[in-house]
This record gives C-alpha cells, structure tokens and sequence, in this order.
C-alpha cells in the first residue's frame, strides 16, 4: 500500500491546515497518510527546525512528504518553500485574488481565526458552554426561556455531544431533553418542552446501532434489547411526527454534520463565528 | 468602510470552507464582511439554487460576492463556477498537485471529513465526552489512571471548555481539578493530583482578566476582587513552579489555542483527527 506522510504547519494551533489538508486527503483513499502537525512555528528558528524534521522524514523514507502551510509571514514562507516537502499553501495561493478583488493588500500578519479570552466573542463561548451543561439532560427547564434550541430524543441518540459542539463551535444556548418510557406512551409532548415547540429539535437513530451502542454502556440488558430500543424509537418519531417536530437520524451523520442540521433547519444564528 | 458578502459553499457541512475562509479574510482588516453559509449543496437542484443566491447578492449589492468553496462533484462544480461571483476553489485548486504526486486520480467524490455515528471514531469521540463530563471541576478522581491529561487551575481560569474541546475535536480523555484557597496554602499539591504530576497541565491567566470573568457572575463579591484574584493567582503560580508542572496563561488564547498548547506541550497522542 502506497503510504505517505503529511505535515501540517502553521503560525497557530494548525487546525485551519489540518481541516482542509484533511478533506484533501480523503480525496485518495489508496492511501494511508501518517499526520504531523507542526503548530506554533512564529519565528525563523522553529521554521528552520520544522524544515529540519520535514527533510530527515524525505531521507528516511526515501521520498518527499507532503507539506500542507498556512503560514503567512513572508520570511518564514520563504524558509518553508526551500524544504523537500512538496509545499502547498492555503493561505498565500488565495491572497493575490482575493488582494486584487478587494483592491487591498492583506497584512500578510498571522491571523487570529478565534476568539482570545480577553474578546467578547470568547466571553459568548464560555457563556454558552455554562447554559449547556447547565441544561444537559433535562436540567434547569426554568431556563428553556433563554435556549436557542432543544434537542430532544430518547437515550443514546447523540443529543449531549450535539449541544457542546454547538455550544463550543457557535456559541449557541443549546438544551437537551431526554424522553422516557412514560412520556412516549403518553402521546404528549412532556410538560418542560410544552410551549417550546418552535425551539424543539428530534434526534432518531436506527434501532440496530442504538442497540450496539446501549449495550457498550449496559450489557444485555432490558435497556440495550432490541425490543426495547425499536418500541422507544418507533414511539418517539410517532410523537414526533404528531407534533410536527423537525427531525434527523443520526445513525450515518458525525456531531458537525448533526450540528450543522441544527443550525440550518431551525435557522439559528450563530452568536460566534 | 468596504463591505463584502462572503459565501461558504459546500456539499457537506461547510466548516472546511468556513475554517480556511475565515483565515483568509483576517489577512483584510479594513473590509467588513457578511459571511454567509450554504451547507450540503448535494444535488444539482441545490447548486443551483445556491447560484441564484450569489446572483441575487450581486444584484442587490452592485457588486460580485466572493464565494469560497469545497464542492469536489464535477457536475456541481460546474454549476457553481458560472456564478457571478468570484469562485475560489479551495479543492479542486489542491488536487491537481496531489494526484500528480501520488501517481493516482482522486476520487472526486464528497469527503467525510469527520466519523460518523457508525464509525469508531464516532464512539471513541462520545467516550472522551463522558469522560470528561463525569470527570469537570474535580469529580470522580478516582478515574484519573484513565485520564490522558488533567488540568488544574483556580476558578474562572479555562479548564472546563478546554477539557470539553479536546475531549470533543481530538477524543482525548481530558479531567479538571479546581484549585482552591486551603489547597493553594498549604504549598502541596492537592491528594487527588499527587501521584499524576505527568498528567497535570496547568492553567493561569492575567488578575484583571480574571477579575472581570469572576465579576461577571458575581458582582461586587470578595471572589471578583482584585486583592482576591491577584492573591490566589501568585499562590497557584508558585505553586506550578514549586512542583514543576507545566503552566500557560491563557489571558490572550482562544480555547483552541489552549488546547493545541496542552496537545503538543503534553505530548499527547490524539484518538481520533
């Protein structure tokens, strides 16, 4: 199997190279990459280090790894560009049309993508972090007045998971309510949530992976049967459905690809970017 | 004040688009941008609706928008780059390169950047949010042996979003433990963290910084006054040295680049990218 290695390297945490460099890389599924990410390279010296370990990876393995940069101060650019590493740059491969379009220059200065503890777009994160653990698991309902969404679902559907990375990634006020057997069978919508419908967000899962995954948690139990998890996941999109919930299964989607559902299908703006 | 409208156009979730975008448009302080996301632009329907969309803006505003995007499609791509506005294309742009390096055509088909709910990535994901959930502000040290990391600090400081963050983007088993005034006296570390100084990782941050996060949630209070912060911010210090632990301040990071600084300074190996 054809196998190569890929740098990540950037002024800062790395995360904007790693997030592109990646979705390339799932481009060439013959592949098996093996990933360094170099952060934090702010001075010539760790550029030349980095030029450093990126030749010695090309000698040992007898061909050239593959650099993936977002680095944007013009000398350390210029000490990366020399390394053996087939080089390609985020950043600086999209300046010149974006400096010719906007009829500016760009600062070619190491961009800040996130909020800093001292900006109020930090202050909304942590805010919103606070309100979502704080309302986990049908905590806190007297707070439903303040929620941007609430996502609901019987146990094990993925509703935690969404909520933080909303509450993380977009600063978003995120609850979570979970249904249980009695309110299923009830057929109402249970009374914390009544009068929150516009806020309301289902989560369903196929009854398969439902099961393998209450089981991880509670072997062969009534819990993680595949009676009991059809019965919950059958009644819970009944009732759904008869209060007009919005509703996505989350069996083949990642938390991002659920959060994303979220934010665009109840039209949620995000309080940080 | 130069004003754009920016569009973030992908087939999935769009946070590679937003991410790199992002960084771009920091390189231009001076334009002030409205950023829109079109998210899961699938079929050929979608794309062009997204393209009415560009046009419509570049009517409106008498000028084109700038349109950043990851489609990888080429029946989408092609629609989409017929858009009046100026299409960058942060894909395609890479591919060409690659595939002339790896000696193979890509797939050209949508990437899944991120594990789904059926994928192991997906579990090792939600077991790291457990972890951590069960194990924020001090709870349940006797589960420290499985932590990958546990950070302490005093109150008010980043551990409980940073915790959350690695536990989410990387999987890493990430506990906290709050300092408190006893703790800070006595000159020891405290009994729950004795015995895991490897693991320990440590948080600080500016007085007036913290002054201003602790007032925030409780005004006027002997927690949130200068004398009290600056007092327990240069005993925890002494205390980080006296130990030898490891320690950032975290007055000017974002929980990002906390996170990224506890990763490499830690030497943590991620469970999943």
């Amino acid at each position: 199997m054809n196998q190569r290695t890929v740098f990540f390297v950037s002024d800062q945490t790395g995360i904007t190279a790693e997030t592109l460099g990646r979705s390339l890389l799932t481009q060439f599924e013959s592949v098996k990459f093996r990933q360094v990410t170099l952060p934090f390279i702010n001075t010539v010296d760790k550029a030349r280090e980095a030029v450093r370990k990126i030749n010695l990876t090309a000698q040992v393995e007898g061909r050239r790894p593959v650099v993936f940069s977002t680095l944007v101060q013009e000398d350390l650019l210029a000490i990366l560009k020399e390394s053996e590493g087939l080089y390609l740059d985020f950043i600086d491969t999209f300046l010149s049309p974006l400096e010719r379009e906007f009829g500016i220059k760009s600062t070619h200065t190491s961009g800040r993508a996130h909020g800093a503890a001292d900006s109020p777009m930090y202050a909304a994160r942590i805010e919103a972090i606070n309100f979502t653990l704080a309302s986990d698991d049908g905590l806190n309902t007297q707070n439903y007045d303040n929620a941007d969404v609430i996502l609901v679902g019987i146990s094990r559907t993925g509703k935690t998971p969404t909520c933080l990375y909303l509450a993380l990634q977009y600063g978003i006020y995120a609850a979570n309510y979970p249904l249980i057997e009695e309110e299923l069978e009830s057929g109402n919508l249970p009374g914390p949530v009544q009068g929150y419908t516009d806020k309301l967000y289902a989560l369903t899962i196929d009854p398969e992976r439902l099961r393998q995954i209450r089981h991880e948690r509670r072997p062969n139990s009534k819990y993680s049967s595949i009676q009991q998890v059809t019965y919950e996941l059958r009644e819970a999109e009944k009732l759904f459905k008869k209060h007009g919930l919005v509703f996505t299964n989350t069996t083949h989607s990642s938390i991002e690809e659920i959060a994303s559902h979220v934010l665009s299908e109840q039209s949620i703006e995000r309080r940080v970017h």
